[in-house]
């Protein structure tokens, strides 16, 4: 497996592009994107879990409901949530990207990210789609994730290559992450594409198994937002004999998809609104993955230890406290807790209680751009990994005039 | 019931006071405080449920176990928490306070808070003993409320005044709050007195049930603390019959209860760490009272809104995304959601979707120092009531460097 550039655009018969139509107000920010396949392909997503869905959420579980898509759009700058009209404008969207590239209405992947309640102009979406198709190319990967993009500050994809069935193929992806990001699925946009050939049962597995272990491991500000969804499309234009087990191929496609998942949840948590530090949280010696996870998550989810990471403070009585109240089955006395960057690691904590150690060492680690929290538990081997950011004056800024 | 002054001397036979012992380096903030009984007392408390507990929380559990107690002692500044030696010195405390105050110290109720992970000092504890104990007033409610202090901007106390039997009984409270204040007990330190006689057994069960109302429907952060508790002590020197039933008496006491912790709670929330505003999400229509239990909370920890109500933003996207992932089963498509203040009231939402309304009304209203969120469901006629804060620049300053 390798990292490659190219995006959603390096496996073969894909296509991208982003313009701006006119829902934003910013004429500089494009804010309406587009993926399309030469061909159709299987197809697959996972969704917020959130009661409240957003309108193209429940138009895209009906379009792939047969495991069959052939191209996305996405606006940003409004949700198309909570908006009376909201299925009908998400629908038109899919008519009105399906004309225009050639394919039927029911094989678009629709998505829209941005303010909630408000209702959603199909007029800007309808006149820009025209430019938007013309735009596409297959070097278009990185318009289509800025057309993506709310308030995040940098642009976010990625790409790997990797073998099956000895033929080379390629998976690729773009998100946007920032706020409203936290466990449980599926709290920010990404779009992935593949060359291989595999079959849409195998392709649901594969993504519902990986958002476990990546999108729903991280967390910006607890946040679950209404709107978000991973989705994929494998178009089987690498020519490899097509994945309908689970094989050594399939575990081919898995670690490359785990691949590309963790390396866009890294970029968003990194991302995060305001953020100024990556928060990795590492927990191992869990009873079971759960308390692993339960632990993990919760230490990157506590407001006060993310402030005391922005201070660059080893505030590790922070840590134990969400491990405290994180619902897992914890031994609070064999707790140890250290912390890491490239500056090196310093343990702060044994046993559940204070060690000696440099504040000067741990300041020095600390003010580094990614940090990891080392979590050992003494209760079984179970391991997890969470991702999240510092909190920080920006983030209130951020979200305390987002509307208006 | 009238609401009096005197805090937690306002009932017959308790004193109080408050110094500076040198457990905080700034010595014009008091660190240690105590209030006792001319008399032993009923006794009850609510504790934390972090699986990491202060140490003092462990001993006094033990000290009321036998729900008698005469004396309460608390020290500011340090939390006495994963300390290897945390019980001994909590114990410790409790037998100074004892030996001064001239009372037994298994009748002691001991409480710490402050920053985790550091030895206490039982040094500046054992030499502020005898000051202290001479501070001791029956005005001295106001020394108590600071010495517990830690980021709180302002002094919580409260008393009333109420019947039982026809005897004019007195309840008093006084609280310390700021920050790790999160639903689920006991996220911060209370400390009530009342002169009325009531059984042990009767007291435990009204705290108990009272809390679920009060205390834990307060949020600051989301962080849940280690080490905080609210605790009662009635002392019968009212002379009112003993109330050993669930008799008038014990409602009107359960009445007065409910009337100083609801006080207290607004305090606490009004006063989170950072906050400039209170915010209280009032929730009718609940298909039960867990889930509307449920739905105001996950309002209340919303940072999303938290930091668009520091904007005066009326954003009630996010009130609907919280209530979306808040666990309670809701009608999304039935809720309506209108902001209100002392500036008056507006409706911005009606069955799940957005309605015209003046964005220069909802920012007057949203301006004013407590808004309240009111949210209707249609699912039955189960309410609930939580009160949290808005999320601010200060929020993330004083968590940023608060141990250093």
């Amino acid at each position: 497996m390798e990292h490659i550039s190219g995006g959603v655009c390096a496996a073969k018969g894909f296509k991208a592009g982003g313009v701006h139509c006119g829902i934003r107000k910013n004429r500089t920010k494009r804010d309406l994107s587009m993926i399309v396949s030469e061909v159709p392909a299987s197809a697959a997503a996972v969704y917020t879990q959130n009661l409240v869905k957003g309108a193209p959420i429940l138009v895209t579980k009906r379009n792939i409901a047969n495991g069959i898509a052939q191209a996305m759009i996405c606006n940003s700058g409004n949700a198309n949530t909570c908006n009376a009209d909201g299925e009908e404008i998400a629908w038109k969207m899919c008519e009105l990207a399906g004309q225009a590239a050639g394919i039927k209405p029911e094989d678009v992947i629709v998505a829209s990210t941005g303010v909630i309640g408000q209702p959603l102009p199909i007029d800007p979406i309808a006149s820009g789609m025209g430019p938007l198709v013309s735009s596409l190319s297959d070097h278009g990967s990185n318009e289509a994730a800025e057309g993506i993009m709310t308030t995040d500050t940098r642009l976010k994809e990625v790409a790997v290559s990797f073998t099956a069935g000895g033929v080379t193929c390629h998976l690729g992806g773009i998100a946007k992450g920032s706020g409203m990001i936290h466990p449980n699925m599926a709290t920010m946009l990404v779009f992935l594409t593949c060359d291989a050939a595999i079959s849409p049962a195998l392709l649901q597995k594969a993504l519902s198994a990986d958002a476990q272990d990546s999108f729903n491991m991280i967390s910006i500000d607890g946040d679950t937002s209404t709107n978000d969804m991973v989705s994929i499309m494998a178009n089987g234009l690498a020519g490899n004999a097509p994945i309908t087990e689970e094989n050594e191929d399939y575990a081919a496609f898995c670690a490359a998809l785990k691949e590309v998942t963790t390396t866009l949840c890294r970029a968003i948590a990194k991302d995060g609104e305001g953020a100024t530090r990556l928060l990795t949280c590492i927990v191992t010696g869990g009873k079971t993955i759960k308390d692993a996870k339960l632990a993990a998550k919760s230490v990157v989810c506590s407001s006060l230890l993310k402030a005391a990471i922005f201070g660059s403070d080893a505030n590790w009585g922070r840590v134990l406290c969400a491990l405290g109240y994180s619902g897992a089955e914890i031994d609070v006395q064999a707790v140890d807790v250290a912390f890491r960057s490239t500056k090196g690691m310093i343990t702060v904590c044994q046993n559940g209680a204070s060690v000696d150690f440099s504040e000067e060492k741990a300041k020095e680690i600390l003010l580094e751009d990614e940090i990891d929290v080392l979590i050992t538990l003494r209760d079984g081997d179970a391991s997890a990994t969470a991702w999240g950011c510092d909190l920080t004056y920006d983030y209130v800024k951020i979200n305390g005039d987002y509307r208006t």
